[in-house]
């Protein structure tokens, strides 16, 4: 495995391989990698590409009181993981590398940074949207691939390419979840034991809702209620949101009459967790 | 010459000379071509690169009470000229190719794109860059030619594309004159033969400016007073704005005492006209 944190060493050897004539494929990350990440990668070498993988804490997405500074980090640890499942170039930049200078531009995807998580994080879906702009011209991958976790954000770096002609095929991967139900997080290891066994909750409600709404149920307020009840009743999870929204492009629903995506945002102590579901009626 | 309003078909063309290991070379235009452009398409033939123009009025960078529909258009007398001096590919999209839907995402450089032309144009940069991000995204380039009459402009890609980490060397084309001294611009065939010939003022009050600070003249505030009171005293012509830049960031100077630009825009009836000078101290 090659493994560089010089944007130039980097298209060096990118170039190389596109000489070859392999198709490239980019995994972006911000690393303390688990199985989410493993299946990204692994759906990447499916491909046959020459598979990229960064891992780079973008400081950008994160607001002036979220967890830049304690979120995560084990740069050794996930080099191993990513040279044992066959990734063929690690990118691990400096801060330096990606922002030598203060930085002017920005790229944003109006509307859909609005809703969900862009309501509470402020600038977050700019700050996501423009490193992965860079990573993207940094890289020039034919293939990128993101977790469907953060749906939100899969869908407006969708949205992004297709706006500005980007040549590359965003391809979004299912979540993965512990045997439990979890949906696997990075920030998951800031739980404590009682907290992780409450959060349960989550996927556990979404999954209920679900299958409300297979059996029947339309109202997009129901499902809300359902969800926010549950949490509220069966564990200490401040919520941030509980939504129903239309599945391509996040607008609001009232009767679920097309493709929907359940999502949720809650707050466990300090940490907060996201979860979603995709329900096709 | 190739020529074609077709994305996909462009970049077929465009992947087969890079195949052949030619670099591309990419001069965006509105079109209604005149001598500046023609030097910049010379600049872009000498580095022996395939050369793209494009010809495409971009909606995106008029104002609601601009020019757009009235913005000068010829596309076959572009095409013939383009020809004749040796361009490899016209580019020349429509608007439902370059903007099939609604566009949600903008590339934005901040800072830059609020004094000068930004701060009565508002929106106009942050037109710009996005559709020059979708035309880099579509041709790829390595090299692309921008006149430095639009010195901001320039300026703001320049941010850009190195914030961005796009692979592309951008080169800025000095100002080509009439021989009174006129910048040349598509939009001077608006005015009237009384006010072209009232609008020499602007390059003679800039020369005049310029030769001011290199016998000394070291104050931004009486630079700027000495070309109004030109302007004022010798046309109809409305100012927008004369400013003392610095010509790297723009910042504000108020002791010329390293590179600046003079820029000013100046309305003659409906028209409005740009001009700039460079001066090294």
């Amino acid at each position: 495995m090659h493994r560089t944190s010089s944007i130039s060493e980097l298209r060096k050897l990118i170039a190389e391989e596109k000489k070859l004539g392999k198709t490239i494929a980019l995994v972006p990350t911000m690393g303390y990698l688990h199985r989410g990440h493993l299946t990204l990668i692994e759906k990447a070498k499916q491909t046959g590409s020459f598979v990229v993988v960064s891992i780079f804490v973008n400081p950008l997405q994160f607001g002036p009181n979220e967890d830049y500074a304690r979120y995560p980090r084990d740069i050794e640890r996930d080099a191993h993981l990513v040279e044992e499942v066959g990734v063929d170039l690690l990118f691990n930049p400096s801060l330096e590398e990606m922002y030598p200078h203060p930085m002017l531009t920005y790229v944003e995807v109006g509307q859909l940074d609005k809703v969900l998580c862009g309501a509470n994080r402020p600038g977050h879906f700019r700050g996501v949207t423009t490193v992965v702009s860079k990573l993207f011209n940094i890289v020039q991958p034919d293939l990128a691939f993101f977790g469907q976790k953060d749906y939100q954000q899969y869908l407006i770096i969708r949205r992004m390419v297709s706006d500005l002609n980007l040549p590359i095929e965003v391809r979004g991967v299912p979540i993965v979840r512990e045997e439990d139900g979890l949906a696997l997080s990075s920030r998951n290891v800031f739980l404590t034991s009682e907290q992780r066994q409450e959060a349960l909750i989550l996927s556990r409600s979404l999954k209920e809702a679900a299958d409300l709404i297979q059996r029947g149920e339309g109202s997009a307020q129901k499902i809300e209620e359902f969800i926010r009840t549950g949490i509220t009743e069966q564990s200490q999870g401040v919520i941030d949101y509980i939504e129903v929204r239309d599945a391509d492009d996040l607008s609001e629903v009232t009767e679920i009459n097309r493709r929907i995506v359940i999502a949720l945002a809650v707050k466990f102590g300090p940490t907060r967790l996201i979860d979603n579901i995709v329900v096709e009626v």
